[in-house]
């Protein structure tokens, strides 16, 4: 069914997916919940299940869903080792009845069908995203794992997302979390969704392989301290474009600093060798791709006037050097420094592609210093960003929630002494209204057995607000149904989309909501509502009058 | 070399690590420079990386030392495969010389030594935890998978050690974080190092087989709401502790469910009586581990009523049950009523172990909650932590960093335009000076040559603060070197403990840190210094005296 770039790329995704998610890796609980319905006699009932979550992350008005590919993949490899049974059989109570091993044992998903929400689309607190049915124990055992790769996923494509819209369109951004991330895995999913939610690049060289995302990097601060000298710089010379024979590169460097330190009214005596050294060997290495990092020591006294002494030397022998990238201090101001040296090098020597070189900037980006760059002065092309998106640091985690619906076709509800923790019951049907210039205006949540609405016509809806039970009216101008079946029969039945298609999809979907969704502060609300037969459902059972949701009468 | 329980056991956790930690998992400019290296024939060369973190975490005075072991099973198995290579000739620039690819493939980590803290062990910030020492484009490739593996991994062992703090030393601790984790991996590895900082039990099942963590779970709401009358309870009978024939066990529960209601002044009518039959189903399957969640409806009214019911009718059987599980609402004030009924149900029915039946909460749980437990009346036994700890929400990333100390044995320092971001040059010893009461007073950081500190021996020493410079006397009660050689010639030297031994580990040395640095608020500074001859390499070093640090004079 995998419609991927190749079924090679489909396979290492499933195994990396595999060897990260097995079945195992979820609660204990699980397994004594499916123990308790194997004995009696219920793990086979027909139940039904729904992911969501209680409120959009990062107090804005929307999120992105992800993770689905990983859910997907996951179901279709779904089963239990002999080691894995083996553990189980160590740690459940004594008296578990052999048996269950072996039914433990043959488990897999085939029997299990998922709607879903596809990857990347824009998303709302409350909305059922996934809607899990299968025979009550294996349904069941799957929870925590699901959860586990939506949640996260979901989460930092989120941020990734809004972080785009701070960042605004015309300036690219670089994933550099790996090291700052929650494990090795928490990396690599990052990378991904990162991806998916609006960046550019990475710089995790697994998720360029794994996923096909443009990766980038060049050198960091050790590469520059760990030259003292121009000694160390071999081999010394360089061919230049187009030409045949080696010119002497350090002795051309040496000319262009004096000529640059001229330029500049510059002290070459504050300039660090190492540094110039260090410049010159990548230089040499890369000559297509020279792109330092110049704040090792000092960026004015040192690092900027070894930039422009290489790379000018570079356009000489009709390179292209690529920018420099600025990792500590005031980015703003520095980054306009250096821009202004860039110009003046650029007119002074006649190297007109010298004015638009690249500038990257890093140190400690958040979404909130990310929208300042929009108000500031900067000349910042390229943002690398690592700690405050991977990790979310303004909300690590999403809360999504995974619960009981219905089971042998009754609707289920947990309503708890949290009114917030209560459930919404039944198999349902999701609809997206949307209005006359084709913007979102309604979630409207529908049990699955009720006509979908009908574009133009009037209806009916009890939005989901604190204080709920007041009727709305609405007619939509369209009606789109926001989840596929994606998953059947053990089947994946919806073509897995690649980093780039998925990217794609999200970024579109986006374009579509209204801007004052999208605001990163101060968002209107989003409306999700209910329609009336399941607003008068709820009641029912809140009342007690619900075949299903029988009160102790008598003993 | 390894002393793990069983080989078997230190196989899966290497496989779990390989798998997960693959050496293509890292930036990709650590090729880029490799490369660079390599090119300028300088990849052979000796050099020195350490890894320290900046600031302890969550405003804290102290942090623990965690993630090691992955270091060590990572480094005995850096190799890159085929695949990685192939990959990586794709993406370097066309330029690259092929030969740099064989180098490549036959890269391991056979040069490289590693002295480092012991797992588990509190450290402070500034002080280097890990010396990495081998070819220079070797140890630079390794840095940001040994980040990574240390980063998260001390962050919420740090994390798990102030939970512990919070709760007192008499509270059980779970963790069962792993559906909010930052991806799957991020799961296991909190379920791990939560473990060595001081939680007692996971629910996390993969973590139980991979590190012999003790596990629990009992249900969850769905199992409770998947029930809607007593007529799904099967089988019906239980056989009493030491009986032979099967008793009527849901006749017994309905007497007991009037029994219990006559003492209470509770109605039977509010009873649910799918929770009813969810908990006789369960109580039936594992007679000896009742611990149903009691929260689904109603907890005085419905949930509690049930659990007591089916509970003495256990008790009458004589089977133990076990206690019940709070997941919503004010959990204090909950835990309060469910022990007086629990006192009332001992007294009426003369059942002297219904009193101590053990109250479980979790809901949402922070640091600040727990810390507040300590201050409220209430009677929570065990506490369920997920969210919080796993993300570490007060601060989800650690900001470890990996520099350049030494080249060709000569010192390497980073001067940034950001003081912070220095680092401290040379390869290094540091000491642990202790006081008269065994306490830890000081990290001393030396360098490697000097001699170590002798105890009753006054020395000089230049405390790390915002205003470095002014020397400080001090004459140590004992002194300990904090670091041993853990990895020599690709072999592991130091015996891998399991999680159970470096727990013991960590909680020793928590157990020796003095209060007033364990403060969860407004903890005193620890004072981490340095030698006076590692003081003067410094200011030589900055005023570019030293050898290896030469400013460019001439052209």
């Amino acid at each position: 069914m995998a419609t991927c770039q190749n079924n090679e790329a489909h396979a290492a995704l499933k195994n990396s997916l595999m060897t990260r998610v097995p079945p195992l890796l979820t609660d204990l609980y699980q397994f004594t919940m499916a123990y308790a319905y194997w004995r009696a006699g219920r793990h086979r009932e027909p139940a039904v299940f729904e992911l969501f979550f209680r409120d959009n992350p990062f107090g804005g008005g929307f999120s992105l869903f992800a993770g689905l590919h990983d859910c997907l993949m996951f179901l279709e490899n779904f089963a239990f080792s002999d080691e894995d049974v083996g553990y189980l059989r160590s740690v459940l109570p004594a008296n578990t009845d052999p048996d269950f091993f072996l039914y433990l044992k043959e488990l897999d998903c085939s029997s299990v069908s998922v709607s879903a929400v596809p990857e990347g689309s824009v998303v709302f607190a409350r909305v059922p995203l996934l809607e899990v049915s299968g025979p009550l124990a294996v349904v069941q055992l799957l929870e925590t794992s699901l959860l586990c790769l939506v949640n996260y996923a979901s989460l930092v494509c989120s941020n990734a997302a809004r972080f785009r819209l701070a960042a605004g369109p015309r300036r690219r951004l670089m994933e550099m979390g790996l090291r700052r991330a929650q494990g090795p895995d928490g990396g690599l999913t990052a990378s991904r969704y990162t991806y998916i939610g609006g960046f550019d690049l990475t710089s995790n060289a697994l998720a360029g392989r794994l996923f096909g995302i443009p990766v980038a990097g060049t050198i960091a601060h050790s590469y520059v301290t760990s030259f003292s000298s121009l000694e160390e710089v071999w081999p010394q010379t360089l061919v230049p474009v187009g030409g045949d024979s080696s010119i002497d590169f350090i002795s051309l460097v040496k000319g262009w600093v004096s000529s640059v330190c001229q330029l500049l009214g510059s002290k070459t005596n504050l300039i660090r060798e190492g540094e110039l050294a260090a410049f010159l060997s990548y230089a040499i290495a890369y000559p297509h791709n020279f792109l330092p990092v110049i704040d090792s020591y000092s960026v004015t006294c040192s690092g900027l006037l070894c930039f422009c002494a290489v790379a000018l030397a570079l356009c000489e022998l009709k390179y292209q050097p690529l920018g420099v990238r600025l990792d500590s201090g005031d980015l703003c101001r520095q980054s306009l420094e250096v821009r202004r040296v860039f110009k003046e090098c650029s007119k002074k020597f006649s190297v007109p592609q010298f004015e638009s070189l690249v500038i990257v900037g890093s140190n400690s980006v958040s979404e909130q210093s990310l929208a300042e760059l929009n108000k500031k002065d900067n000349e910042i092309d390229v943002v690398g960003v690592g700690t405050h998106l991977v990790t979310c640091t303004s909300q690590p985690s999403l809360g999504c929630v995974y619960k009981l619906i219905e089971v042998r076709n009754q609707p289920r509800m947990k309503m708890s002494e949290d009114p917030e923790k209560s459930t919404l019951p039944g198999r349902k049907s999701v609809y997206r209204l949307l209005d006359a210039d084709g913007h979102p205006q309604m979630d409207l949540i529908c049990l699955s057995e009720e006509a979908a609405p009908t574009a133009g016509v009037s209806l009916n809806c009890y939005p989901l607000v604190q204080d709920t039970g007041s009727v709305q009216s609405i007619t939509p101008a369209q009606v789109t149904s926001l989840r596929l079946d994606v998953f059947s029969c053990g089947q994946i039945t919806y073509p897995i989309s690649s980093a780039s298609e998925s990217r794609e999809h999200a970024q579109m979907s986006l374009q579509r909501l209204h801007p004052h969704h999208k605001r990163l502060q101060g968002a209107h609300n989003y409306t999700v509502a209910l329609s009336e037969r399941l607003n008068a459902l709820i009641s029912d059972i809140r009342r007690g009058n619900s075949k299903g949701s029988n009160f102790l009468l008598s003993n």
